[in-house]
């Protein structure tokens, strides 16, 4: 009996889309406003989703206490009131657009999951935009 | 690295359902109030996502920007405060439940995207009721 | 100890927005999109929220399944699924923008409560269109 | 042309999560304050879909009245305000965690379906805790 | 400047209402399903509004950090996973209505606010049910 | 026939909460995380409010698509996608604190608005943090 579980988590950030190997104009027309050298921000939105069997002695295919704890200890921390093209070392030469942030989020969890267990990343950029990463 | 980029949208319509080759009596025992001759309406509440490979040079899989203006174009523009029986050509001979509206937005959108993109089409009648078409 | 107790429902209609002593220019110069003479529709979301004093005795201000059943009784089977323009006699010579339908709904439910108590309706007409009127 | 329809649900329960075979500090160590003998409760959220082929007579594949009537019989009715472990037979002997509630309305439901149809249920212990289920 | 700062929180609980001067027809005839003697629980959601003047220095009426630790420790420890009616001592003689528990929240947290400021209470039993306390 | 019509709008932005009359210490210990010096930022979400008559003529207290373009002309293109201490005027002396932001927001559209009118505005810094100013 293979159950997803999910957990909702959120965290606020500054970024912004550029791309270095181009000029300003070229940029600007790709990414318009997105592309502010200022920054802009967002209130992200993380529903992540683990997929395994349920351990016929808990009940729970993962014990959600441990998976908020990780998404804390992986994302949170790591990405929670900063500046993600500055302070967060997987931007320095990645864009931070929402499918590249989710990537980055899979790849830090995937190592803490069972290698039976698949991963799931939703993450809100708006209310109304929004990427899902399975791997 | 697929991804699917998901965007939200949204129609005020009015609709009727009803089979023109039943009488009043047996439309009004499959469709109940749905089928008021007089119409009634909905907020219709769209998700359009869209799976494919990150562009390594945007960082994005599709621009949401031109996904949120071809829903705007085909879905919008063609369904907002219309009457969908009465003005949207599809369901002049196709009754317009959820699912049918579904199947037609995604008709209408399949061809914009790239051959190597998967289409999925999420649609709520209400915040109950919706439904989900990927093809 | 007065407390403000709230009830969520919910109806679906169509409706068209329209002054029956204008031409159809000035209709239209108006209302736009919401005068479509087919007409169009909405989920209306509706909060009543009733506040008088907590009867010491059930620690209710207004027991919400009555509460929710004088909405039933009174709005939703009036409204539902209805043509508003059409099948509801209020709107006969009453234009039914947002700000019309909740002082009716406020008309129809303010008998049916105690005089010490005080009413407020709230009507969303979309998810981003609200009124709120308390007599 | 397969789509999935889905409908929300609501009821509301008090449960207490434990393994009879475990001593009080172990259920303490392992269940947290989900383990509390005197019950906690949650308003669960329930979403169940079901995938099938769109019946070109009525452009539906099942009836969301059925379905919201199929719902309510087998899940309001049996878990709505009850005690999960004390009132609910599936869960005499089986600790009711959110995954093991899901499979339990997944079984009750699967049989009143269609065999061609396909079963998801989706279950919110809270706003930010849920679990999926396909059988 | 006076304005109002808003924080939400959630606890999750079990209780059951009933008047213990009642026999158990009436309990039932009034209480309906939410006598049930073996308690049935809910996912509370609670809004904590301060109106207050911004500090001049901070730009802050009331650090919204101060009042999430303050819910915290006065609210969620108290209440959370718990059963209202067995665990939490200022309902042992008070009926858990909705009314009631808004009422005891806001007597919790008021002593610690500024005289000057002014506490409001939003409490969600369900997400269609909710009350709104001021003092 | 006093009522109150609401209209939601959205803006995305970057600030740092900090006070240059302080430290860096006295800053980090005051705002924590949002004194953060290369920015952090939000998804706003802001309701707008305005109170008055019915117009007979129309059945509007204000034309909700006038004051959607009056919010889109005053506050979206002011802030959205802006760094608020960096790029908004209102913000260079002064703390971008959701307090401020609002009182700020209320002053860029109280003239826009006739005098019987009143104004509300409430200003979402997170899903869970949220103040409001009535003037």
């Amino acid at each position: 009996m293979r159950v997803k579980v999910s957990r909702k988590a959120h965290f606020n950030a500054a970024h912004r889309l550029y791309n270095p190997e181009w000029d300003m104009d070229k940029n600007q027309s790709v990414f318009g406003l997105c592309n502010n050298p200022n920054y802009h921000g967002h209130n992200y939105e993380l529903i992540v989703s683990v997929t395994g069997d349920i351990d016929p002695v808990t009940g729970y295919v993962m014990d959600m206490k441990l998976l908020k704890d990780l998404i804390k200890a992986e994302v949170e921390e790591a990405f929670d009131h900063k500046n993600l093209n500055v302070e967060v070392p997987e931007f320095q030469t990645l864009n931070p657009t929402a499918e590249n942030i989710a990537v980055v989020i899979y790849n830090k969890l995937k190592p803490h999951l069972d290698s039976s267990q698949e991963l799931e990343v939703v993450l809100y950029e708006t209310p109304r935009n929004f990427v899902t990463y399975t791997g």
